[in-house]
């Protein structure tokens, strides 16, 4: 379903900690790097995760993730949950087109609020002064979710 | 580096109990699933992951990745570790060329045993009568592996 996503769906998003963002590398490869993000938006759902200080290797602008999402903004989300008893194994693939969000920019605000929100640890990080990648016209498929 | 991967990114990988594998759909969009997998050889590294009996939608010609695999063999793996002290934050990322490996061809029973010294979840499964999807060529690049 574009835009709305099911309650189990949302519960189970809401908890994660950590998702799987794969974007398409200039040579049509996958590129995958492992995310903190939030959903944000009652009505219409989008998924934010912000640039932050984490140490990188090279500017943001030259993140492979921005490269990839300014040549095509389509994007896949993966999030799982893994435990050694699989009848316990879950997860929400998440499908929707990437905006990068630069600061001061409509929604901006709201993403990193909910980031901070959801993180203890950004409440101390100057991250309202960093891009934020948002995800929308979000489709979701999942499994294991009882 | 291909064919060789450094000893710390090796002991990580083989500690991994989960990653997250992308392949290249069929409209150029990455698909992404959790993985259970093993690494073989010592030589020339085999990442090696079994179609098992976890329930599927589909059969196992159709699942997503065994398409995707057989119309473009290039894949990305993601092996990461989150933790809520982000100074700890670590990941693998791994290129490769993927193959379908069906039971009775060169290196099935080698990954078949491999999956089973590693998880005890495979021992009482079937595992053996199942294709095996095994990644060679292998390239990686590593983040915070103190």
């Amino acid at each position: 379903m574009t835009g709305t996503i099911p309650s189990r769906e949302r519960e189970f998003l809401d908890a994660a900690r950590v998702g799987r963002l794969a974007t398409i590398g200039p040579d049509g490869t996958p590129s995958l790097v492992p995310i903190c993000f939030a959903l944000v938006g009652d009505g219409t759902p989008v998924i934010v995760s912000v640039l932050d200080e984490k140490p990188k290797h090279v500017p943001d602008a030259e993140l492979a993730r921005v490269r990839n999402i300014r040549r095509d903004a389509r994007v896949r989300l993966l999030v799982d949950h893994y435990e050694e008893d699989w009848s316990r194994l879950a997860f929400v693939q998440v499908t929707g087109v990437a905006a990068i969000v630069e600061p001061g920019s409509a929604g901006h605000e709201a993403a990193i609020a909910a980031l901070r929100a959801k993180y203890p640890q950004y409440r101390s990080m100057a991250i309202e002064r960093r891009p934020v990648i948002a995800i929308e016209q979000l489709r979701t498929r999942s499994w294991g979710l009882a």
